[in-house]
């Protein structure tokens, strides 16, 4: 079953100095929505094959982060499937990407999936305030980096790639964590999954949702468009 | 130029009984937004040939149908080019669609273009009071449609089709506006331009937007498919 899936081989180009190469995934319904009835979870917009087509996109990073909302609402290792675990060992990466995730608040469940055996400890960003509210259980599991309020999303990226050798990260999200790396220039390419869904609930989420207009990249390509049962998986690059 | 447009030669379904066919036609950018910095009009969003495309589309429907908030942001006729008017006329058409807008508040500029020597008379759809509100200088020009506070869309649709034989009705928004169709399931098609393009303030409109989740749809499927220079024209069906 999708045994030659459109990203099997997907090529990504290298990674620009002093960063990964950054990547935004998300699903919206046709009129931009991300999250149905105030929910952010895979399979609330997507089919089987959509959250296969994660997988095998997650396969292709080094690490996968997303914000505290996110992982607070869908607390889950951002991994691969034991069949695309292989294909990464054989090409020389480890089984699974690294699970990266940034939360202001340090509120966690040590309870959560997330916390309970995890292939590989989870690396939480956070700052001081949000490191003393950090359960003691998942410091046990889990490797924090500690940042001041001031450094955004363009210094993680820098200490992930300098400190944990991630060539290249994948963002899943939320909206706010979108924004900041879109905001400072450094997302590489969007993977974007088009579900033939209308939400239309005005409260519901958006892909990017920050305070002010976006700065406009000098050029967005499309680079790939494939359907597969009215759901569309787009590719685009992103020249800032 | 554009001598073949993918959609010159739509064939679309024949109009169920009692109302006409109606398409919702929008362009939103990748993060489902359909204004920038607050406002709704062709080409902040879209390119030439998006702005093309539109023109392509109402060339196929009896009525082109928008809200007074977008009239407001651009108040013009819901025309086509003449060239289009000449291919309308040639199928025993019209030259032009009929424009026609729903406002309550009733507040509608008399000397903006639409009003100015329009090709046809524009319909206006409104309550009593707010037909009170009309600049008599419109009311020279356009035609007025007092209906109930409580007559929705749906009374709209089967008023244009049995007093003015309208067989398909283009909505052209606002957000507000395609919620109302969509929430009673008289909605057939979405044309849909995807654009390159990135927003990411909150504040800003999507393409359907009302207070609670939409009734889905039975089913929701993509037609057709069209890039053109990394602008993707989706033609999607739904069934109720």
């Amino acid at each position: 079953m999708h045994a030659n899936h459109f990203y099997e081989n997907l090529q990504l180009p290298e990674s620009p100095a002093g960063r990964p190469l950054i990547a935004i995934n998300m699903i919206s319904s046709l009129d931009g929505k991300v999250t149905v009835a105030g929910e952010l979870k895979p399979g609330s917009l997507g089919g089987t094959f959509d959250r296969h087509t994660m997988n095998v996109i997650r396969s292709h990073f080094d690490a996968v982060l997303a914000g505290g909302n996110t992982l607070r609402s869908h607390p889950f290792y951002l991994g691969v499937s034991s069949q695309l675990a292989e294909q990464r060992v054989s090409r020389g990466h480890f089984a699974q990407p690294l699970t990266v995730c940034l939360t202001k608040s340090g509120q966690l469940d040590p309870n959560s999936p997330l916390f309970q055996k995890p292939p590989r400890p989870p690396l939480i960003f956070t700052d001081t305030l949000g490191a003393k509210s950090i359960d003691p259980k998942i410091k046990e599991v889990a490797n924090l980096e500690i940042i001041g309020d001031d450094q955004g999303v363009a210094h993680i990226a820098q200490i992930l790639n300098t400190k944990y050798n991630v060539k290249r990260l994948l963002v899943e999200g939320g909206p706010s964590i979108n924004y900041q790396f879109l905001q400072v220039k450094i997302t590489d390419e969007l993977f974007f999954t088009l579900a033939p869904r209308l939400v239309g609930a005005t409260k519901d989420f958006t892909m990017v949702m920050g305070e002010k207009q976006l700065p406009q990249p000098k050029q967005i390509s499309l680079l790939s468009a494939h359907e597969h049962k009215d759901e569309l998986f787009l590719r685009y690059k992103l020249k800032w």
